[in-house]
């Protein structure tokens, strides 16, 4: 396991020591609330989808300054003795709560809440916004191509474009989470235990005479999996044709073929897919899939499923290993509470000429709502960390900012969640470890509660995600407060 | 050293057992080059900046697949277990020539060759590509962004916004070979040994009950590093008036600020620094900088300084680090020669209907051209392995695509460099360990030898890639031999 301590802003280390030494002058202890939340969710999408909680697990659990690294601040010139010996004993000792990774998640959510002593809290701001930052990307990026595939498989295949191997590797799992079915990635099917994939490139083709000798040996040495990439020349007139002549010899000789096809990489995939489907089913070979790649993802999927292409397994690369589109989460890490001891807890808020921007103040709950007879999602409450929602009786929620939008849920007729969940209690991990298939499974689930209307690629419809009147109200008196 | 060998596509090693099969099998030994090139500089720059080689190095001396890789592969039930104990054995052999980290780089340039064993050759392709693309992708815009700063300084702070742990890491490393001048990433810092910059946040001064006091305690623990940030509650009314009162108080008690400024984190960053300049030098602090940041790129930056603003530092995050107008470098590596042993070395090229799409087959060598009046380069000139190029005689040079754009260098009025240099020789390092402060430094030349017209922003011109007569000829003749 990495040890990533260092993984931080400088002046995560420049403040920490800063409290540390007023702490030291004046006996000023404080402890803190930060909510990590985000603004808006990536590539105009409806949603978002909560990942890499389990890495940052690993990352508190891991968090230890090495000697050497005592040794490399020593040299800045920056931080005094005391302070360093502050942190040959730091460890982590406060609580976090979080979202389950894969669940489907809005803007202006706590994903995780920390609350511990100011050094702490404040400390591991940058590595946790890193690492939820990119996997909430990608994941959310997948989610997308995987509902324009309309349930055909999606291969995550971009680890040549990643931004650098972690990029990759993590990558690789969030897309998992969004929904994708296998990766290329081999450290990734490795490190996550899931499907790896993939077949051979045109340099396979390149390096025999001819692309029937090629497709020949390696159709004989992987009868049970086998692609063929049937673009190298002439994908009509040379690979689909030779392929087949493959496909015709193995059979002839009684080898079953199971989970064959092609794979078309360059050309009209929506063209290529439909001539080759049906020289494939003329041929006898109706169960072989065409997979498609290059370049590709989901407004062009979505336009090739449109116009009828042939494709079963889409390859997809680029576009989702960088959310090319989109590609940083934007995601922000706040303090909303704070406490000095031997004072009550203060509320904290941060104003903005945007209302989007200004944050929800104290220790908050959020709390799903469900319809009981579609079983799909109706809403999301947040509320301060001392209220509670059931669905006992009628329960009206109303828009933060147009207040006038009211919805009432009757009682019984709804069902609720709570979102945050314990993960360190005191400095310890009480988070049960998750594979990355059963998260997968919980995602889909979560992704099932959506309406067709909230998972559009474009200009979806966008779910509710509410204040209780308490929370409302503690926001609304600090806003005017402040103001004056 | 982290040992990245499963670090690759599943498709890699499918294919290299599909090769060690056919060699068991026929005695077929094969030796291939391979060339990694890009194909367009991102967000529309003249030129790119390469960056990486030192990862790529790490990566090809630490290549070994350990016990449990091998467990790993053997369970995925796709490879036979002679193949298996030829992994167990497996390093890499071959010769690999690249391009100095640092150096300006052009579209269809080879820069990184590997001649190997075509199964090692074919399996370092996916780590290469993906530790090459993403460090050039990022040190060139790093060089774009400094490029708009007109010489002010360029930080590095977007570890947050990275696409996880090695983005930010790798990514600042790239960013300095770019051209900035520090980073907020300690374990960049510590790994490479670039200065880490960074103050506070807004989150420390809502920990004090007002802004002064917040001010204070920070002012008087770096007085030889002190930014203050102004913009939490109100940045004229509010942060500069209190950042001067605490400048004041520090002069009256005879402590020497240097190094010290405010910084500005939002707003109109031209109105707000032009006002704040105003207010410092009136205080009589003239020397105090002003640093500013919130969602900056070269564009921005670019009009800020056009308008006038009074910013003397930079702090570039998102945008930077991930490169967000365009985020994936597109480098490919493409076959371009392979020999079977016994036989004489074969020539490769892959046609595409895209004249920019073929590849340049066979070894080949580049030669850069420099005037030597200005010391500014003139092109660069792609050749076959054994061809050299000299400034005796007068050189004519043409495009390769519009071949009556010719060009003429006279005898003496220029000097040739050789762009690939040795890396690797028999699988052995043969190259110097470069700091990346060496690296920077070489790096800051070459961006010098190009003309201001080759880094404008938008629609620079472009340099001349030329092919030289004799490469030019082979590649014709594969084309029309075929396209017959």
């Amino acid at each position: 396991m990495r040890n990533l301590t260092l993984l931080t802003d400088f002046y995560e280390l420049t403040m920490m020591q800063a409290y540390h030494h007023t702490q030291q002058a004046t006996g000023r202890k404080q402890t803190a609330v930060f909510d990590m939340f985000y603004r808006e969710n990536p590539c105009g999408s409806g949603y978002a989808v909560a990942a890499g909680l389990q890495q940052v697990i690993d990352y508190i659990n891991n968090l230890s300054f090495t000697d050497d690294d005592i040794n490399y601040l020593r040299g800045t010139d920056t931080f005094n003795e005391d302070f360093l010996t502050y942190l040959k004993k730091f460890r982590f000792t406060g609580d976090i709560y979080a979202v389950p990774e894969g669940t489907v998640i809005f803007p202006g959510e706590p994903l995780v809440r920390v609350t511990a002593p100011l050094m702490e809290a404040q400390f591991i701001e940058t590595a946790i916004l890193n690492i939820i930052n990119h996997q909430c990307l990608i994941a959310t990026k997948a989610a997308r191509v995987c509902w324009a595939a309309l349930g055909d498989r999606v291969l995550e295949f971009g680890l040549r474009r990643a931004q650098g191997p972690d990029a990759g590797v993590y990558g690789a799992r969030a897309a998992m989470i969004g929904g994708c079915s296998g990766t290329s990635n081999v450290l990734a099917g490795q490190l996550f235990n899931v499907p790896v994939r993939g077949t051979h490139a045109h340099s396979w083709i390149m390096s025999f005479e001819t692309e029937l000798e090629a497709f020949r040996y390696y159709a004989r040495l992987y009868p049970n999996a086998c692609t063929l990439l049937v673009d190298t020349y002439d994908t009509l007139k040379s690979g689909v044709p030779n392929a087949i002549k493959i496909f015709n010899e193995l059979k002839q000789e009684g080898i079953t073929l199971t989970n064959y096809g092609i794979r078309l990489d360059s050309g009209d995939l929506a063209y290529l897919s439909k001539q080759a489907r049906k020289m494939l089913d003329e041929a006898g070979f109706d169960d072989a899939f065409i997979s498609a790649s290059n370049d590709l993802d989901e407004y062009i999927i979505s336009e090739l499923k449109a116009q009828g292409a042939k494709v079963s397994v889409w390859g997809v690369g680029t576009h989702l290993i960088t959310s090319k589109e989109y590609p940083a989460f934007g995601g922000v890490y706040k303090m909303a509470a704070l406490k000095t001891e031997g004072s009550p807890w203060q509320n904290k808020i941060k104003l903005s000429e945007d209302p989007i921007k200004v944050t929800n103040p104290g220790q908050k709950k959020i709390f799903r709502l469900y319809d009981i007879f579609s079983g799909k999602m109706k809403a999301d409450l947040i509320t301060t960390y001392d209220e509670t929602v059931t669905n006992e009786a009628d329960l009206t929620i109303f828009d933060p900012i147009a207040t006038w939008k009211k919805m009432t849920l009757k009682a019984k007729e709804f069902t609720v969640k709570e979102l945050l969940q314990p993960v360190f209690k005191d400095g310890k991990s009480v988070y049960p470890t998750y594979t990355v298939t059963e998260i997968c499974e919980h995602a889909k689930k979560e992704r099932e509660t959506l309406w067709d209307e909230h998972r559009r690629l474009v200009r979806p419809h966008l779910m509710p995600v509410d204040l209780s009147q308490k929370l409302y109200d503690i926001k609304q008196k600090m806003i005017s407060e402040l103001r004056r």
